[in-house]
């Protein structure tokens, strides 16, 4: 069997082939590899049927099933991805800036690969693809550890792609996925330094934090959004509620969803009613402070956990506040520093939100569901960045590179 | 006491209204702390003799000690460096780019203060005032913790900055030194994970692995450079020597300094001599490979634990290739991916070097001294990023934020 330090070494190693590969042979490789997916929808569905069985011997949750499953448009989804990051733009190579000293050197910070990636993730098998697809486009090499419901169809996937690979003579390392599901190995995998440049792990917000503790390779922490909507006093009835319904119910179980409403007191009587009215014909269920019972008699109250909880699911808490600085001093208290929006008519007030609130994302008469990669126009999305350093919000290629500075002289030296 | 939890819950508290703070604000409080510090001149060096005093009593050595001192001229030069962080620009509230989405979303990235920043460094008390200066400048708290050796120096320090931040109104909590140098102390901070946004050590090699390994909070990885210069077959003999002399012996305790020639065996007779003599003028110890040593008899044989090795001294080791791929196979090999260097007149040699070479920062024809915010015209350093997340090569001001995207709508939702 091989180990996870052969596997590392054998990933640094491709890395630096793949770094120097030409954009046109790695878009000719993604365009063939999702002719690959294509043509073998038979075989990964025959592989994801044993998932699937096995999953449900072992008493997996529905929810999780329909993440697993695949189905033939969903392999073509897959295979329209690869076309897609095909199309992309390659980020290696762009230079970030440049400059000449006063001596004369000649500076340009170049993008170029990270390197290494490691992508811890759970059951989504559409993950694997993704992922091997932008760390491939992005020139770096990548090492895949899936949940272990779906060993059986990541193992297909990743062995088309590797195929691919080979057939066109590109070392195989450059994709490498871990079938050893241990807890053990993927805390190995967490400690790899000689070898892993950055780790990403995609999953649940719970998941992620033991990542974060555990890990001595630079991690980027992704995903876990309690995400706010302010109304302000001076705001839209009609924009706040199109706003609120669309960020809470659209898709409730993902990152950019709204888990909280803060509203000023001065139009919560006349505005929580319909508000309310709108959310329970989505059948959302309510929760809210002391002031939002008064207003609602009918909602349960929420507690101090409720605060800092991601729901992920068709549920709102309700916080009415006194002012527009008490509204930013709860949300930078609670949030997660995903995404958070004000909907207002004054600027005064935009201007403070956009300001003072700590998070990656923040939005003004918008709905929180647009902090996502495809929305913003990246093309890609590989995660969504909640932490500061590197990369904050929707993680395209861009944010799968590092740069170098090349200084191109004649001889200089530094003077004394 | 004030426990560490203390401090980084008041340097985030501080850091809040640090992020707001106005740009001509910041640079009359930085100019004031210049002036602040001229004025003390007596009561710096009062402390500081006390640390001279006590370094002496415990046998410290001489480097340390002159690391330690401080003389009026080094104050002034303390007051100089405030005064020019003053006159840099403020890199907080540039957009680093900005573009508008099909649904008419005006998206900016925005560049915010990382938050709360520590800094973890050894005996030198002008790294206590350059760090305060420019956290300070980007809009970042900051947590000093300084070597044990300058405590009463950087006590003195801190309070006089601190000083002027209380006399303008702003919470001293922006800047805080932690007096408490026990190990177990730095180990927490380490894992301060709460407030702490990033940690960037300052020191030698061995201990920025110690603070790499230990740390559960984001580091950026600083310094350790064992820098190669390589001569390839067609290269002037002449510039050859005058990069080597300078990269090796204008400094050769620092992280940008030669450490290994690398040479190809095509010129290294009728090289190696000339440029051993202009060494050995300059007090270098030479150490070489097997033919190395054929060309240069009365050299050391240089072993394996030579090539992987910092010298931060006036010793080189030569090791002789066969070609250029084997002199880049043997560098990103052995090297620090720090600062490395090709001497050739051939256009593709240098296109190949740059290209596959795995460092920060990669030179054609130009001495390995310049990596250094200063001389890459940045205006300051809080150190050189050895690590390929969010910065690379020579850090100023800009690479103390983060950045933070500002959506701007007029009531846009998520379409299905």
């Amino acid at each position: 069997m091989t180990t996870l330090n052969e596997i590392g070494a054998a990933a640094q190693q491709a890395s630096a082939a793949l770094s120097q590969l030409p954009t046109k042979t790695k878009n000719q490789v993604l365009h063939q590899m999702g002719v690959k997916l294509q043509a073998a929808q038979a075989d990964i569905i025959a592989a994801n049927q044993l998932d699937l069985a096995q999953a449900t011997t072992n008493g997996v949750r529905q929810v999780m099933l329909d993440r697993l499953k695949l189905t033939p448009n969903r392999i073509d989804a897959m295979a329209q991805g690869l076309f897609q990051v095909a199309g992309l733009k390659d980020p290696v190579g762009d230079v970030v800036r440049g400059w000449q000293t006063e001596l004369g050197l000649q500076i340009v910070q170049r993008r170029v690969p990270l390197g290494v990636i490691a992508m811890i993730y759970e059951a989504r098998p559409n993950v694997t693809v993704d992922a091997a697809a932008l760390c491939f486009k992005s020139g770096n090499a990548v090492i895949l550890r899936g949940g272990k419901e779906a060993l059986q169809t990541n193992r297909v996937l990743a062995a088309l792609l590797r195929q691919v690979l080979t057939e066109v003579g590109i070392t195989p390392d450059a994709i490498q996925l871990i079938t050893d599901t241990s807890h053990e190995t993927a805390h190995a995998l967490m400690q790899l330094t000689d070898y892993v440049d950055v780790l990403i792990p995609r999953g649940s917000g719970a998941f992620i934090k033991t990542v974060v503790a555990t890990a001595t390779v630079p991690v980027i922490e992704t995903g876990a959004g309690n995400c706010h909507v302010y109304v302000d006093a001076d705001s839209d009835l009609e924009m706040a509620i199109q706003v609120i319904v669309n960020a809470k119910t659209q898709r409730p179980a993902v990152c950019n969803a709204m888990e909280k409403l803060v509203i000023h007191q001065a139009v919560a009587p006349a505005y929580l009613p319909k508000i309310a009215q709108a959310l329970k014909e989505k059948q959302v269920e309510l929760r809210g402070d002391l002031e939002a019972q008064n207003i609602l008699p009918d909602i349960e109250s929420a507690s101090e956990e409720d605060w800092s909880t991601e729901y992920n699911d068709a549920i709102l808490a309700i916080k009415v506040v006194p002012s527009l600085s008490a509204a930013i001093q709860h949300i930078n208290r609670y949030n997660t520093q995903h995404s958070e929006a004000i909907i207002t008519n004054n600027y005064q007030h935009a201007q403070t939100f956009t300001n003072q609130i700590n998070a990656a994302v923040v939005y003004v008469n918008a709905s929180t569901r647009f902090t996502d990669g495809f929305e913003f126009g990246f093309g890609a999305e590989i995660g969504i960045s909640t932490q500061k350093l590197h990369a904050r919000g929707p993680m395209g290629l861009n944010e799968l590179t590092t740069t170098k500075y090349v200084v191109q002289g004649n001889g200089q030296v530094r003077p004394s």
